[in-house]
């Protein structure tokens, strides 16, 4: 017997139809042997009701006030979904943040989950109840509601299934697993059976939307087996779990891109120490977050440097005014920005054990015609710059390039 | 300086604009020198979407799972009436049934309070803040979340008004207060400046559906002085209090009616003892409660008697065949019900000690032609059941005929 974790996104919980989808399957998972913990999102739709109800009432509403609303959503597909399942013959009961209790630290609209009590869950298992729970809500020390942020019910679900040891964490979702690349551009894409928590966590930080990078991290510190898959249909999706020897001999797993990112162009500041520390520390400072940096010395008879870095486009109107302000603080004599851009990236554990893998890279892009405008790299995966409008060519590229039509990953 | 708790219905934060309103009339109360706890309620409509979702899911919802849904429209409310708060200038939280904590029974849908802890109302108020709790919703021992049951909110307001000895529990709701009689049939009827918890909770049990009996009853018991006025304007409404002398003089102080039964007359049942007890403790069982009971012996030769009484209408299809089934074992002449009926009261706490008020209701009613079906007395009320038909002639004769136009109470 076996205790399964199962998280269904909210359009999985969209409508009673597709509630009672999910009702039918916990029940069989329970037929099966299994003790089984669900946890929901808000239907879909329904948290961005919510919003729009607070922005009517102010424009940037309060933190603390804002959770209290939002994780309503959640409330209400929890208690449909325990209905569901008991009108389908099986007992279950809803268990809300604050009733698990799921605690975590005051930060509103994005707190971190500290420690979770899984008693309540257990009490309720013992039983032979179905135990749903409502995700994305925690509650801190004082007993405010908090919610963890876009996305926090795959969090939940992690730290849940962690909290409990739980054999498995599935996670439900509209795509039936992770694939080589985005299977819209590019039509060799494959479903991978089996990829490890550093890939996918590169992945997600990368562009690649299925699983919310925090969920990762903390199913990788825990060490919970994650099964991502189709809500709509019974299809094995794609395991991701700590990696193993069948994982090692595959060089590149994935394919992402990632369209999110401004370039910023800095050219002839002084090349001396704490230059670019002051262009940094400052932006940190207003929580600018930046990517990928690099700097060259340029030739020249002062010695003055090049740097060019990556922030999300979303940042870029705040943090403009600010970076020119710097750039002339630095005496830059010029700085550009180029919003288009994608970055394309390579991930695979084997890169460790295999050299030459960016070099590949760089030549496939270079036999395509794609000139590439800024490069970084960390043990498991390569990214590169290129311009927007080579986003489809480039990872159709990479993708043949490295044989991932062929190799998907052993199946599990 | 006062304590204040204000309750605002459904409608008064019936929208946005609504809530702002609320928002405003709590800030000017807070500035006028006191501490202010606000109640609220689902926006009206809201709390009949969450069950219709709910019954959309299985026809007989599980109790437990109908309160996690049912509560979030007075969370939703609660959260953005405090933000309303907030964009007005003023300081705010939301608090909720397990926040406050209001400590229930465990009777899903229909709890009853059995503790109130006010030391998270006190640590909000001595900062500055308004607190705004949200009506209608408990916790149980376990944690589960409970309701107390449709117009629980003025329940909630008034036990938490007596809980932390409010010095007022005022009740904003869509009429300007209590009135002699319904003023849609009877247009004389007045506002009453001032009535006692007895009076307002015969009239709230006959009918008039200004104020939730529990919240009168809870009233009565802590002495919480309510004053039930329009959340449209700053008009005084009706004060309900202890009786003091000024309230003893007012022989009649309203003029109450009731739809809501049926009326059943069992005519030649054996006329021994035991027999009415069998009917109505078969009834009981059925948790179906009956009002009047009327016995009278039939003149004949066999000792025989007649039994009328009343019950809810809404009770009446689920226990028809079971009233027949007794009938028929009582040996019965005859069962016959009637639906078209209506039950009109007089209720004044000087009836105690004014001789002859049943009687002047009877030649009142007989002077207008109608026919008195059955009569029920009690210390401080009269009520006799008459053809629907009469329901307005004989509210507006007895309004009159007890020269309730001119007799208010004394102002406050």
């Amino acid at each position: 017997m076996a205790l399964v974790v199962q998280k269904f996104g909210g359009t999985s919980v969209g409508n009673i139809d597709r509630i009672r989808n999910v009702a039918r399957r916990a029940i069989a998972t329970q037929k099966a042997g299994n003790d089984v913990v669900v946890i929901v999102s808000a239907m879909s739709g329904e948290t961005n009701r919510l919003l729009a109800l607070a922005h009517e009432v102010v424009k940037v509403p309060d933190a603390r006030e804002m959770d209290v609303i939002a994780s309503t959503g959640e409330q209400v597909t929890a208690a449909l979904t325990a209905m569901a399942i008991q009108s389908e013959g099986g007992q279950a009961r809803s268990l809300l943040g604050h009733q698990v209790k799921v605690l975590t630290d005051g930060a509103f609209t994005k707190a971190r989950i500290k420690a979770i009590d899984g008693s309540k869950i257990f009490d309720a298992t013992k039983k032979g109840e179905i135990v749903v729970v409502a995700g994305f809500q925690g509650v801190n020390e004082s007993g405010d509601i908090t919610t963890l942020g876009r996305g926090g019910s795959d969090t939940s679900a992690v730290a849940i299934a962690a909290a409990i040891s739980a054999d498995a964490c599935e996670i439900y979702t509209d795509v039936d697993g992770v694939y080589t690349t985005d299977p819209n551009i590019c039509p060799s894409a494959r479903k991978i059976a089996k990829i490890s928590y550093e890939e996918m966590l590169e992945l997600a930080s990368l562009g690649a939307k299925v699983l919310q990078i925090r969920s990762v991290e903390i199913a990788m510190k825990y060490g919970v087996p994650v099964h991502v898959r189709s809500s709509f249909n019974d299809a094995p999706g794609t395991w991701v779990t700590r990696e193993d020897k069948s994982l090692e001999d595959v060089v590149v797993a994935g394919i992402a891109y990632d369209k999110g990112d401004a370039r910023v162009h800095v050219t002839g500041v002084e090349d001396k120490p704490g230059v670019v520390a002051e262009l940094f520390g400052a932006l940190a400072e207003k929580n600018i977050s930046v990517d990928m940096i690099i700097q060259n010395a340029t030739k020249g008879h002062n010695e003055r440097a090049d740097v060019t870095f990556t922030l999300p486009k979303t940042d870029l109107a705040r943090g403009r005014p600010f970076i020119d302000e710097v750039g002339k603080r630095l005496g830059a004599l010029e700085v550009r920005y180029d919003e288009d851009i994608v970055k394309v990236s390579i991930v695979g554990l084997g890169m460790r054990s295999h050299a030459g893998i960016a070099a590949k890279m760089f030549r496939i892009l270079a036999t395509e015609g794609i000139n590439i405008q800024a490069i970084s790299t960390s043990e498991i995966k390569v990214s590169c710059v290129v311009a927007a409008k080579y986003t489809e060519l480039a990872v159709r590229a990479l993708h043949d390039g490295f044989g991932l039509e062929k190799t998907v990953g052993p199946t599990p």
